[in-house]
């Protein structure tokens, strides 16, 4: 279907792993005339789209190569000269993608402006690791957080999640481990467990698991870094408890 | 690659359209010798597999067909009998699905057990209705609950919730909605937006848009029952906001 409309379509690329992105994400990757990708995204995913441009706007090594302004007008200048415009997104982009901002963009220039859900890495990361979010009778809700919000403060709700019994998760929060775990101390919570992953889905999977307590020294035992998924809550434990069975049962199946 | 161990997958089949599942899932429905699908699963998502045994094990019309303890002997019976299980789940199995439940029946019954995500509902509904859970300057965090816990009461969580910053899912809490305003009424919240959706990304999707104050009503007056997404913060307001301009874009396109 031709529409001669210049459009945009943001598409949630997925956690990592190249076969976790949905149907609806490949049918709109062969139909981009332009994809604009970030670094977090598997550039595998973007054999999906041989007939489009590939423009990777992403950070590396820090460096930030097109600010967020930048990549509004870019949407906008392809748009207007190619037709449609792909958005890929590591994760799913409304979760800290700053996707809806981009649509907003993208209308008020008269494009038209879509979006394609991702798989979370929020959510998909800790599934990997075989921690489930919620657990009946020992997690009853999720609560995913920034770590580093927009003035670059730990957010507020922080010391708020720590209070409840929510699973939580936290994104982007490495560089401020510290803060986060005396916040949990200072609940009494020493000993809730905590799970670190890093490159979730990908092999270069990378993981640290402790308490409150000793996580701090779990993660530099085992070199981990941004970016990094924080899981903390008693589901971890269903880690543990999975990953012995299912070792058991891989063994007796070699036998 | 044949394995004679009998093995279990949990698979996330997504939120209701059938291409919002992911190749994986695609993948492993090609692999399956059974499949025990829910309710909440697109029927559709079927056809990737007219090899194998179709068993619907969900609740309609309220009626149970199964409970949980005999679709976990249910797993281990096929298991043994056929080979590979795969389990297809609405939305995310380790979401609210009891998927890690089932691992774990199936590791300790010496069964493989492994899972793929899906896109959680909690997630993907509101973003279908251009709702993002999170957005720069107006929501740093999410918090997604059920609404009705093991013991059928309000989750304990949700008082919490109303007096943070996240924006607030709440799954299956429908039936509850009056208890849940008044804990957003009694923190000053009366005008915080709130958006439910019935049947989210299907052709019978419905929605009711308001506030705390006003969103009881709404329900009533646009007939919307279980199963729903409530969805509550000010990220409600860019739903509006998007529609309105795309709204103007489209009639552009047609002239």
């Amino acid at each position: 279907m031709y529409n001669s409309t210049p459009r945009l379509t943001v598409v949630g690329a997925g956690p990592g792993d190249e076969d976790l992105i949905t149907l609806k994400a490949v049918k709109v990757l062969k139909d981009a005339d332009v994809i604009l990708y970030d670094a977090l995204v598997n550039p595998l995913l973007l054999k999906h789209a041989p007939q489009a441009k590939h423009i990777f706007v992403g950070k590396r090594k820090g460096y930030q190569r097109f600010s967020q302004d930048e990549i509004n007008d870019l949407i906008v200048k392809y748009a207007m000269a190619y037709g449609h415009v792909v958005r890929l997104k590591g994760g799913d982009p409304f979760i800290f993608g700053r996707g809806a901002e981009e649509m907003e963009y993208a209308t008020q220039h008269e494009l038209i402006a879509e979006m394609v859900p991702g798989i979370s890495s929020s959510l998909a990361v800790p599934a990997a690791q075989n921690i489930p979010l919620t657990k009946r009778g020992s997690a009853e809700s999720f609560w995913v957080i920034t770590g580093t919000t927009k003035d670059r403060a730990l957010s507020k709700d922080i010391a708020l999640a720590a209070q409840s019994t929510a699973t939580v998760v936290i994104l982007m929060g490495m560089s401020k481990l510290s803060e986060i775990t005396a916040l949990f101390k200072a609940e009494g919570k020493a000993k809730l467990p905590v799970a670190i992953i890093q490159n979730g889905t990908t092999f270069q999977e990378k993981i640290a698991v402790g308490t409150i307590a000793t996580i701090e020294e779990e993660v530099r035992k085992n070199g981990l870094s941004n970016p990094a998924v924080i899981v903390i809550g008693e589901v971890v434990k269903h880690r543990t408890q999975l990953n012995l069975i299912q070792e058991k049962v891989y063994v007796k199946s070699l036998l």
